[in-house]
């Protein structure tokens, strides 16, 4: 089955049409979780797993899982994604994945291929986040890391709570979460970065998660009027808070594959002529390896506490976020990147630096993702945009992966 | 009349009857200028100047002054400052000075002293120009900078013109602002700013006002994932905020008498896991001198390009205010520094950080100002407080002050 290609037009219609649903007025989509549109998508997804001659089983919390039986029993070689969105999305991050891997299947059932393992693709529920928190919720609780009872009891950004949200629209199925036996998970998916997109590459080979921390500083100094208090009188949070991103900035540059981002500082009262009595300053570190994450973030603290004890600003530190790294499992990898060679196309080893389902899945079973390049490093955003061609060479590095792990 | 003394407890009275005017419920004051408030305020100041004998003059904006015959006619030694407040003020700024120096006539009225030159009070308009710009107004156009007739097309935070405001309330007078004939300026004020109570001192001789330069930069980089984006692919305006931050700092250890403040930054989108596309950032320079003050500016300037080329950010500055540093007549100073010892005050020669209607007076005739100690610098707030027997002090040496420049 050395030649089989997926039909990248049939693809593209297929992402065309599911974007339909939850379309924005100019472009772009809105499906957050357990809302109509993700119920009307749902539905458009489990119907073409039937068209396709899928076993549909769909859990309690909602995630849909379609199984192509192979030659002999077992786990599935399983391949999916999410079809929630962000607020203001394009039509890829998530659906790309699932639809691609419908595609393949469609595929391997036109060219009458069996596979020796059972195949199967997977809608995971919620993954975004974006309405209920915590986000890659439906893979949380497909591990058993959160329970369905619990989950039901979320409250969302509207008020109302998952539970009541998917007995309204009938969105849940039977099936008890992680019931569904898997042999390994692959995820395709956007790449939401610009690596590829600059180095001229089609094919991410993705080796693991980098960790993330979210950090948030509240730094607490005085009021003072800007022309009348002297340097030394100051207490400028200000000050502190611009310390902050200096020393987010010297992290990236000193330790191993550290990013360091500083993306929201409020100041208070936040006015020309007054020195800031208050400044809150977030702080994104990642790194692949949890030890060096752990170590950027405790010497941020120290050089954030030396530069606020200098301005005697008092400093609080909050954890938002605390996710360890995760290491896809180095046979998915190897795979991954001997189908992009055998088909041809450019690839590169490389990093997620975003969340997905695949570093939940990859505790379960063997893991890995393969990524497409995203236009101008954007996602979250309905400028969101991956070339024709390259979604299709995604689409066929994951019908040649899925090939070789169900042989 | 050396052993001539204001009565503490009368002007104390009178402080907190003006203070009732616009009072805020849970304490200070709001007052902005040409509302109902400032005229009840303004008709307040112009019964009491009646009540006290003085021949009043209110002129087209509505300045009011209040002229005590001399032995002798000519230009009068004029003592005053404004009575509008901002929104949420405290009942010294401003009032404070207006009513000392009807409580030094008073006091001179009781004794029956007689002056040889006229002295005359004043309580100009719209110093604050916390609802029309510019800020003073009142003195700007009795010196001539602006003409009554372009001033009350001035469109105000709420919409309204200066116009109409005037024509609603009977506001102005028939006179021509600059008519009345003035020897020379005194302003008593609270300091708004620590240097007098951290040194214990009563009595601030004041030598100048700082120049005012407020700039405005506009910090144009690029919105990236904060944990797929490698850092030489950034465009990160929050770093660049940050860098101005520092330079600020720089300027302030580094230039002669100089302050910075960057006291407003607003990202966009300020989110935590997105590099921020734009910053907006304020700086507020001040130095006594003017070709330092400039150097500041210019120097900052240089260094934020700089670090703005490095990060790929593109930079537009704005010039908001730009007030030159000014002076006071050298003669006001001595009399105002003699009235203080002749006294037995502590007192120290410093400058003014804050713009006062006595700096536009100084290119009308000689000025001066005489500060007292603010409570941790306060100004602008309704926890605004300066001690009882400082504001009498304040108020005698004004006394005095007059004395002198009357004889």
């Amino acid at each position: 089955m050395k030649g089989l290609r997926i039909n990248g037009r049939r693809l593209q219609e297929q992402i065309a049409a599911l974007g339909r649903i939850g379309a924005l007025p100019g472009g772009g989509v809105c499906r957050l979780a357990f809302s109509p549109a993700d119920k009307e998508a749902r539905d458009r997804i489990e119907d073409r797993m039937r068209h396709l001659g899928l076993e549909v089983h769909i859990d309690r919390i909602g995630n849909i899982a379609g199984v192509r039986r192979g030659e002999q029993p077992g786990p599935a070689v399983l391949a999916g994604s999410h079809i929630d969105t962000v607020g203001t999305a394009g039509l890829l991050d998530g659906s790309y994945g699932v639809l691609a891997a419908l595609e393949a299947v469609e595929t391997l059932n036109e060219a009458g291929a069996r596979t020796r393992k059972p195949l199967a693709v997977m809608a995971f529920v919620n993954e975004e986040g974006a309405r209920f928190m915590p986000d890659m919720m439906g893979s949380l609780i497909f591990r058993g890391d959160l329970s369905v009872e619990d989950a039901r009891r979320i409250t969302g950004i509207d008020g109302t709570t998952i539970g009541e949200n998917i007995d309204r629209t009938g969105f849940a199925g039977p099936e008890l979460p992680g019931a569904l036996p898997v042999h390994c998970y692959v995820e395709l998916h956007i790449e939401q970065g610009p690596v590829l997109e600059s180095e001229g590459r089609t094919i991410g080979v993705v080796e693991g998660v980098q960790g993330i921390l979210w950090l948030a500083y509240t730094l607490r100094g005085a009021t003072a009027h800007a022309g009348t208090t002297p340097l030394e009188m100051r207490r400028d949070a200000a000050y502190v808070a611009a310390a902050v991103v200096h020393h987010a900035r010297r992290l990236a540059l000193e330790i191993e594959g550290q990013r360091a981002t500083v993306g929201a500082i409020t100041l208070a009262p936040n006015l020309v002529n007054v020195v800031a009595e208050e400044a809150r300053v977030t702080v994104d570190l990642r790194n692949p390896d949890s030890g060096r994450l752990r170590m950027a973030a405790e010497k941020l603290h120290d050089l954030v506490l030396e530069t606020a004890r200098a301005e005697r600003v008092e400093v609080e530190r909050q954890i938002r976020v605390n996710v360890p790294p995760v290491s896809f499992d180095p046979s998915i990898v190897e795979t991954v990147k001997a189908a992009a060679a055998g088909l041809g196309y450019g690839s590169r080893r490389m990093l997620s630096g975003a969340g997905h389902d695949a570093q939940i899945m990859a505790s379960v079973c063997p893991a890995g993702m393969i990524f497409v390049p995203s236009r101008g490093g954007l996602s979250h955003s309905t400028r969101e945009h991956t070339a024709p061609e390259n979604l299709e060479a995604g689409a066929n590095v994951l019908l040649h992966t899925l090939l070789s792990l169900s042989r």
